[in-house]
């Protein structure tokens, strides 16, 4: 029997972290082949090479496609995107899948669905039906009507992706893979490394062993401009705090250098001698860290998914994560130094949360392979009313 | 006070059609600047070359963009699209506009929608909200949750938009330009120019004076191997039924090639000596021949509109207008040429219909420029629900 | 040991007839792979579909790329030349070649020489250091500057790559491929098959079994709004000669549309009783036609080359082939039906010519392989002077 | 009478140095009109953002071009230039020009080239001629070979352009425009303004008054992967010389993350207190830098041309400029810490050297003007020989 071939574009780091526990699952599943494409800022230094911890992890990589342009703005994330749809063309036509997995909301992924989607592939969405702001709310629901099959992560997701038009029973709710990988954290939750010592990195030499929290703070799309401001009120209530931190890097984004300028800019000016620089992390460490911190703080969606399962307080700031299910791990403030201060310094005070299932119980990847083994692949389809 | 600029993208002699008076509208607007663009088949040759009638309709043309890959299909269709993001993001952010405008759902205008929504330009929808098959469907709904304006063409459209999540104040119903066109030639509805005469053509010489009918049958994409095939079915039918006939060549389309393929060995091996083929034609005077028709034949979606308001009987073949608002002049057939021969018999032998207004009453194109003047616009939403 | 890996890029039909032997030696040799890569018009029908001779050639494929822009402007011939290079740079970073061969002229071929070079790549030119009119004179020496190995088809071609500052050792005469297989032909020259019953066609039916010639003629690029024009001044003389003709359509390039569009309309409008048209032949079997012809008429190259070696009477048109080497064999005449029509009467009514070896002497395929086995294989290079 | 339109396409902030008096002498001369297009890396931030210059220079822009693929590699590269082959043609086909401009050797100067030829459009290669290593080595004689109009830099150079074929009538030495700058500063050579203050930049607070060098050093394209360990040689020289040093970031080319990366990592571990860095600085204040240091080490060809004129001593490192012409003040040596170090040392330690007027004597601005005003501009040509 043939086996299906199901092609994976990861086009980023933190896709390839919430995706992981799929692409194994493929990867060993009987009936499936797996052709993993990596593209995009997955295969960039600047951005934390993801390519490398993937390689590392034992995945073979069906083809690589260079697509960001330089630039950082607008114009060339949608250029970006533009060149995307024609190098995956390309991919899908010689790779001849299946079915195509297109993952999440990021701006670049709404070409992985055209390509395939013009090519009569049956596309298969991961993680739709979410709400937040910026781009990343239009990107999310194009997807989803490019897509022929969605593999939501939450009930909530669930009905929305069903209101949108599209067929119940081309809509599962498997949780998310992320929270996968929090689940093997959460049974084994000692942080068995040094994180300095592994990663390096740059800043202060912390004296981390006492507790510690960790920042992380990507650029808001429609607000580019304004990136610059926002990661400095966070900077100043991070070293007004005083607590030993650990921040890491934004990914690629419109506004990604105005968050990294505004970074270099006050490490190079206020010296602040709290905090350490991290540019990426295996995501297993990373959930290591998470796990053991006092709290995290940004406007990752770690905060929203794994930090719910793993009980770890999260000041969410800003609206990147706007209207996003959460638990009660979370809680909202403005981009304002003093709100930002307040909230951590609330957070680090108290106790870790229960576990909340809100985006699955652990076994995500693995329903994932089951249902792409056996559901029938379409790539034609009608809105429901 | 500066004028607000609309930047329109054609990309297509049917959408130019269908988009017309508001143009006119817009250019003559005193508070509007119009910023048109030609793209994608519009400029070729092979597929009528819209561009001559644009420019001789006096409107001025701010860019032209060449983004056409050969090949006619699936892969092609796919790399076109890709190649219109980068070249018409080019084109916004150097004409920046203040609004920017995709028409319906041809599978190139999801560019147009990306160049506008990831540069910050708010993007209006003209005809959103209907159902059909094949890819358009994909693409149109796509259109929609990437756009922040929608400016619909029936009350079913709209009330479809909303259920996709869309805010009601954003989605207003102007009823479809290409009506304003028909209600013109309802007004004067006399052929006045011999259409071979005017438009060459090739294929026979046909006494049309006494009665004729109008074939346009274009490929459905996601079956673009069985064009040929379709089509040979309406060619024997009508070739059967040795009725004056004026036929239409298709436009560009995954499968166009099937279908010119087909048309060209009928015409080779059969030489029907009842059809006679054009081309293209200025939409008024195509308007015209459509009023002056017995039926029109084929599964063009001006059989559905225009052909609604003017009275005209349809046989629509297949599924490419599937689920769309149809009205009582609209006979649907299968891909069999007894059907298509029994159903242009009967329209051919009956009366013309009444007017219907299900897709407007003739002042949509005004009704467009009004709103574009006026509105609020923005560039950032959230799905209501 | 490890096969050197040869990846040869075919973008069109005539470029495949002038590889093709060089394809199935390097295809043989015990230390060679070869990587065949098929883009541009080599894949589109309207251009004969040079794809489907070379698989039933038994040539695995390794990758097929859409390049070529709809438009056949010099605007869409340069959007052609940057989509090839961003899609053949992919490519070869996946193939991983250890050499790739560019062939002779044609104005995608830099996109090949830059794809390669800029990846360092070593790059083979074939066919370099000739001079004809046009944009291919600018592109051949281009192409011979971005080259590190040039195989030439001539002694004049090897003295002139030399000038142009290559090193000596670096440029190799190997003849030209296509005289390969004009030597096979010359060994069985007889016309073993029917053209008509075998490749279909349209337009007259001929009685050309005791005489017939064949014409090709080609738009030449910087004159594209004349092709129109130059064509039809052979057509009218052609007609006028009343002799038995096979006539082919051309390839793809600026003005193969007014090519095209001319014979189109004369065909309709003059129905000449003469004329046969084909799309497209085997390679072999158009030898054997050119082979059994009285004359060849037009601007085609294979006039000069494997005309030579088959000693067939050629009446080159215009200034396509302008200073290129050639042979006895060659009448030159300018784009006048007087002139065109003399020349191919006299051509005509006398005997072919004794063979040539000006462009090789048969066993070029063979040599270009044994070559590309045993040279060093280098990137980097320095002008001689 | 009607201007000549003269395009110039500006990649990268050296060239921007390298043409500017011609700039001037264009848009002031009263029979042509200027356009300016700004692509590549001179709109990139990372790489100095030339185009801010560029508009407090006071010249208007045309167009700006988005087109640098992130990566930093020979694939990006030449993704790179294949993007702007499509999008440079886009510009031209709306800007019209009677002339392009394309500068030097830079690996994307290229696509100008094709962008232009392709659409028949007289193009004019400034600074073609000479010899240096790597990719810049075949992409300087390809726009030789694609280019109509010469306009070379020194003698030499006009003598290898004939050599390459060209028609000497075609090949004209206008000097290099900057040496025009040069000659300004060298009337008025003092350091008018402080560095630091002005500039900002990173690094060790110097104390400059009483004597510095000047550092800038590129990476080399086809050793891309040994930038890293060529820099740090020069890292370590400039450190153990002690002397106060301004050293300046790369420009974008493969393998300038390597040296990026580099100076980054040098920098963190060594905190060398003698070296102050700059990302880039106004072409004027960078001469008048010039002028007042002691030595310019690394490999920038600005040690070759404006240094020949102001006679200041130059340590070449490596084979970047290998065999491009050079005047006294030139001392050669490899990557080799106590090389550097040698020649720096001696190079402090002496006088400044005689003017030489091996790359023209100030005035090719003008001349570059006067001669694209009067030549005749054509744009089909043969080779000479």
């Amino acid at each position: 029997m043939n086996k299906r071939k199901i092609c994976v574009v990861v086009t980023a780091r933190p896709s390839y972290s919430r995706i992981k526990t799929a692409l194994t699952a493929i990867h060993n599943h009987p009936q499936l082949e797996l052709q993993l494409v990596i593209a995009g800022s997955a295969l960039l230094d600047r951005y934390g090479n993801a390519v490398d911890f993937i390689e590392k992890d034992g995945f073979p990589i069906a083809a690589k496609v260079f697509m960001v342009l330089e630039g950082e703005n607008p114009t060339t994330m949608a250029k970006t995107t533009g060149l995307g749809v024609m190098e995956l063309t390309n991919v899908f036509y010689n790779l001849k899948p299946d079915a195509v997995i297109t993952i999440a909301d990021r701006f670049e992924t709404i070409a992985t669905s055209i390509a395939a989607a013009y090519q009569n592939i049956p596309l298969v969405h991961v993680q739709g039906g979410e709400v937040t702001g910026s781009i990343d709310e239009k990107v999310r629901h194009s997807n989803t009507k490019l897509a022929d099959l969605h593999l939501v992560a939450s009930e909530d997701a669930r009905e929305r992706v069903i209101k949108l038009g599209e067929d119940p029973e081309k809509v599962l709710n498997t949780g998310c893979p992320s929270i996968d990988l929090a689940k093997t954290i959460a049974e084994s939750p000692n942080l068995d490394f040094d994180p300095v010592e592994k990663y390096g990195g740059v800043g202060a030499d912390l004296d981390w062993k006492n507790g510690y929290i960790v920042v992380m703070q990507h650029p808001v799309t429609t607000e580019y401009k304004e990136s610059k401001k926002h990661v400095t009120e966070t900077l100043k209530a991070i070293k007004a705090l005083g607590y030993p931190t650990f921040w890491f890097w934004p990914n690629v984004d419109a506004g990604s250098d105005g968050t990294s300028n505004a970074i270099r800019t006050f490490r190079e000016l206020e010296k602040p001698q709290n905090i350490h620089f991290f540019k990426n992390m295996d995501p297993l460490d990373f959930l290591k860290l998470l796990k053991n911190a006092k709290a995290l703080v940004g406007n990752s969606s770690a905060g929203l998914r794994e930090c719910a399962y793993l009980g770890i307080p999260v000041v969410n700031i800003g609206n990147r994560q706007h209207r996003r299910c959460r638990a009660d791990n979370v809680t909202d403030v403005g981009y304002h130094e003093q709100e930002i201060l307040e909230a951590t310094q609330n957070a680090i005070n108290r106790e870790h949360f229960p576990v909340s299932h809100l985006y699955g119980n652990g076994n995500s990847g693995k329903r994932i392979a089951e249902i792409l083994a056996s559901v029938e692949l379409t790539f034609s389809k009608y809105i429901t009313y």
